[in-house]
């Protein structure tokens, strides 16, 4: 079994997400496809790159990506950053020929995710966007029943990223609420995850209707060391900045093979915190998933019988996609963790098997251009057509 | 108390449903704002009305609805026939100084329901339609909340209507696929619902974007007769007639107040019964309500500790809305009965006590200016503006 | 169709159901066995028992019971007083040779119990005790599948009944909590419906071991008038006595087939209101029913494939029982009404084709039989075999 | 911060829950109480050993147990094997003043557990029983509520593990189906976790009234190698043979602060698979838990004002216990790694600060003193008390 060394860049939540997957990736799905080695950590914050390879337990650490770019060593970039400096690592990487996994959303601009995908397709590397939530067991099993034609042909579809960690105008402003590090908001942060997981089960956008809002117009400017998802309290007596991104969006989707659906993600939902859910309707039989109850798909069959047809609450299992990896009883509790853990095993499953992976930097691009739209949307206040991947 | 005498036209499921409420009403409200009397109930088909009679308990019966217009003795009109003829009779019954109830939607076209309205105001009669979802005393437990101030400024929302009685594509072609009788498809029948409900929860809609579909395009012409849904079971081998209604919409919603929503009607979401749903969101707190779980609400509140903050699942009782008039504990049962007994009751109030009653026909008629709207707008895929209610 | 008159007692709570039902009877089951009509109202309360006249449609009113009995035109007694006075009442009516429905508990013991239910035998009528839960159509869909097989041989089951009206200890001490009036407390309120609904479901029980408890040992004397559950809010500062009856129990059941159970009932159950719930194990499948969301019936079925076995959420509707009579669309809503209507649709019935009806005042004196049993291991602590009926 | 050596036995289902744990801890809990070294893993079958070393991260491996004890470097012993073996190693462990963290059950027997806890007692060593469930944040959450007193003194309580992974007549005889390895069966295998639950939350167990039942009284014996679970599918053609424990359990509760209480655990109930519940009320609340959807606890609060009390759902994150070191907003997912992290987590914190650990060895010969009396009763079909812990 081949081992891999990664650089893991950007010492945050995510990083520790990226961690224990390459620990338990061996531990649930072996043979492993390769032992993930953890190489060396980079933050640009020295204090956080120390403790990130201690606790992470990265063999060494740098303030300094390039450390990562220039290691021989490592065949693996892992980009954990801010959304602002995905493209020039990334290509980076690329140019030296490293696989890369990478934080969504994939890019900025559609413009910077198409010169990732160009860079990584010239040096025929391996590209992972990690958009975990699809991995999700139950999402699988959706994906699975889809394919075997169980809900027939897709009609329509509904999917929702509702959350409220940021709905107290005074939550503080960090770099999630501003244009120049984070690209977008609600759109890029969470709508993003759900415009992959049901253009993955769904198929491809071809027009977006978009409407965003920025509810919460300004927020207190932090101060103090940030926590592990970029805030640190300021707290309602600091100054005050605007935000330049939205808050909410909520967009109409016409699919290339006919399926229409509505897409709405926002940070102002109070009670909802991680509410990633999608509704599909198909001509015979239909889909709901939630995932803050994560273990369960519901799926009705319309040829049950009239007097027994209703939706299955199915808990994932052995029985189930990944299950020969993961627990050996249904709701024993898929976590974070788990979702980690397989987009990891994927990943290093093409990496190994030469495959290609997915959703891979193509897709990411793909997802860049359905949010350029929303935004161009949201403006002009009318449909507009999804861009084409262009592959030169 | 002073007995009022009915009228009831149309012998079918919704005749059953009004009957029981007039029977129901001054046994749940005491003292009761009227006591009804069953008078005379009318269906074109002879049958029907005699063994309306026989079984609802009115006092005769006709083939002729004339014969209500006609009758001095009566005084409230009530309109159970399939939408096409709702206009005429209810213009009829206005002129002839009677009180109306009326099956929603109220009318064919916006213009209809123009005609309807100026009819009862020249005539100053009390009017409702019967839009009776807005009354689970947990829809009425959302509106105290929201008029409390309990949720803030609401900034967004989404309503739905799914069903799948019909997803099945040899269910027949009753007239609710037929649009010289029904007007519109799942938008009217039920998508007004939820319009209903939003409205009255929200605020005063002044655009909307909508898409329609018509996913089953042809169905069974219907042979021998009719259930009370007006449905008969042809069965796949029946000659097939093309559908000329949508049997999906799906709007965006521009509030007067700055309020946004999506509303979702279908009638092709198998394992979806009779669920309407909102959820609502507000600077201070979040509302959801599914039908197919009436007696409950979900509230979450802004302002819970942050150790113990989460929506509330409130099950409605004597401490709420309705609650001195229904069962005396909570979940011993709000089914679709209760609602129409509170519908008649608020209906002989607004009577007995000369006050604005609601959903009146003005309310009726405003929803079928956005049901206007949206027609229109899924035709040119753009913005449209909901037209203004005429007084004259 | 005949027309049967009815004599009703007591014009609380109950009578406002039981009138309800009977004018709704016929409007549902179509053609009705009978056409109920309201003759005559009785409470010992002269302005309930003239205002129960009023309000639920009866012909005539009087505060003395014999006036029922001795009255001949009247066909069916219809008992919805406190338990201290259901024997008396019914032996009466049964020697009179009229037709009763009594509410539940049927007696204050089993004696009293057997005295009824061979009173009503040697007068050859047709009994009904008002154990309306299990005609809930979710229960009799639980009762259809475990007569067609579909979960096999039945193992286990666990049954609740929970509530919290009174688990303010300020709450007043009504005739529930008296046990000269009521017999027993939260087991003879409401554990009697899970006792009678299980029996039905899954069979005779044989031996009981059961605890109980009386938490909130006194209450405020009421003061002022009673509301329709008997309670008038005498406050805190009322003086309190002592309450002699259990507000908990909780029993293990073993039934002569060999299936086992545990039931609990309690009125301290902070957050649950009608809690009436049963969970049946059996060697091919497992129900689950809850009344507080009573449209729905989950069940599972081991013979679903391994990837797509689940508990099923059925929505009771018109493919399902009594679903001919009730609503065209599954969830639009049974009510406690419904489960009204339907209970007397079943009593007529039996009067009408003179069949057995059930739960008949032989399955209340086996209820009986069972509470006895459960009173006595309280006390004893100790397994208890349930006394056999005894046929004369 | 320290590095601790750990010495691990048996390489099956509970080999990787822990060495994910040990590898997740200190990226989770930071400053780790220590860094977890993985040093050797032990299985009898050498390849799994081999392969254990190799998937888990283990820097060497053995077949032979005492190898860990007669490492000087190891000062964990981490105890994964059968129930049958717990107690020879753990002695020997505690004799080599290693400290230990045990698989549940702790032991077959009470007289095994006390030996064992004595051992650990006489040689001062941490211990810690690997309960896990307990540890859900949504567990401790409720643990936090009772001691704030936020539901009031408790009253009664319910608890649930149900399970349907062997429900199958044909799944397979493994050692958990053999009372010579296991002990008992769906008693200590699921049971225990229940009761160690409910013992935490509510209090020290005085006497338990019990009913035990073998359902499935033989199984075809496996062939073939098992899975991480011990099973492998011998399949229906295999020769069977009896089980010889229980396959399920219920039993009543008194606890020696008077609250009341049920527990049930069965392997029979199909459409549960890991169905861990409880409920409690108190005398001014109520809380209700299921692990299979266990990023969340709902509470009920008597206080809350009578037009808005109902169950909380709170899904638990960064303001709930262990929210410092989980995710950083709830319901992104706590899955089985997660809870086993924490107990990692518990356990490496007792032992740097040299504090009780809880489950600690004592708790463990508690809950094995309860499974003695439930065996006891239910043989005796009486009240037994539980025995009293002996300290020497």
């Amino acid at each position: 079994m081949d081992k891999i060394n990664i650089g893991l860049i950007g010492a945050g939540f995510m990083a520790k997400a990226h961690s224990i997957a390459y620990a338990g990736m061996p531990m649930f799905f072996w043979p492993a496809p390769a032992i993930p080695v953890k190489k060396k950590i980079v933050d640009v914050n020295e204090q956080a790159a120390r403790e990130g390879a201690l606790k992470f337990g990265f063999e060494s650490y740098s303030t300094d990506w390039q450390d990562i770019i220039n290691d021989p060593s490592i065949q693996v970039v892992d980009i954990c950053t801010p959304n602002n400096v995905h493209a020039e690592i990334a290509i980076a990487a690329a140019k030296a020929h490293k696989h890369i996994l990478c934080e969504k959303p994939l890019a900025m601009t559609a413009a910077e995710a198409k010169a990732m995908y160009l860079a990584a397709k010239e040096n025929s590397i391996h590209t992972m966007v990690a958009f975990n939530y699809r991995r999700t067991p139950a999402v699988q099993l959706a994906k699975k029943y889809i394919d075997e034609g169980a809900i027939g042909k897709i009609l329509d579809f509904r999917g929702t990223y509702l959350q409220d960690w940021s709905a107290d105008p005074d939550s503080p402003l960090s770099w999630r609420f501003q244009k120049d590090i984070c690209g977008s908001g609600a759109l890029g942060d969470i709508g993003t995850h759900v415009v992959d997981m049901l253009r993955f089960l769904v198929g491809e956008f071809d027009a977006v209707h978009a409407r965003t809002a920025t509810y919460i117009q300004n927020r207190p400017v932090q101060t103090g060391l940030a926590d592990s998802l970029g805030n640190s309290r300021g707290g309602a007596e600091a100054p005050r900045r605007a935000v330049d991104v939205d808050d909410q969006c909520c967009f109409m989707v016409e699919c290339k093979n006919g399926a229409f659906g509505t897409i709405e993600a926002t940070r102002n939902a109070w009670g909802r915190n991680n509410y990633i859910t999608f509704e599909i309707h198909g001509t015979e039989g239909s889909l709901y998933f939630n995932y803050e109850r994560r273990d369960e798909l519901q799926v009705c069959f319309s040829g049950d019988g009239d007097d027994r047809r209703g939706f299955r609450t199915v808990y994932t299992g052995p029985a189930h996609p990944y299950g020969e990896g993961l627990w050996p009883i249904p709701a024993l509790g898929i976590g974070y963790t788990e979702t980690k853990i397989i987009e990891s095993y994927d990943f290093f499953k093409s990496i190994a098997e030469n495959t290609e992976s997915s959703p891979s930097f193509r897709d990411g691009y793909a997802v860049e251009l359905i949010s350029e739209a929303i935004l161009k949307s949201a403006k002009t206040r009318d449909w507009v057509k999804v861009g084409e991947i262009q592959e030169d």
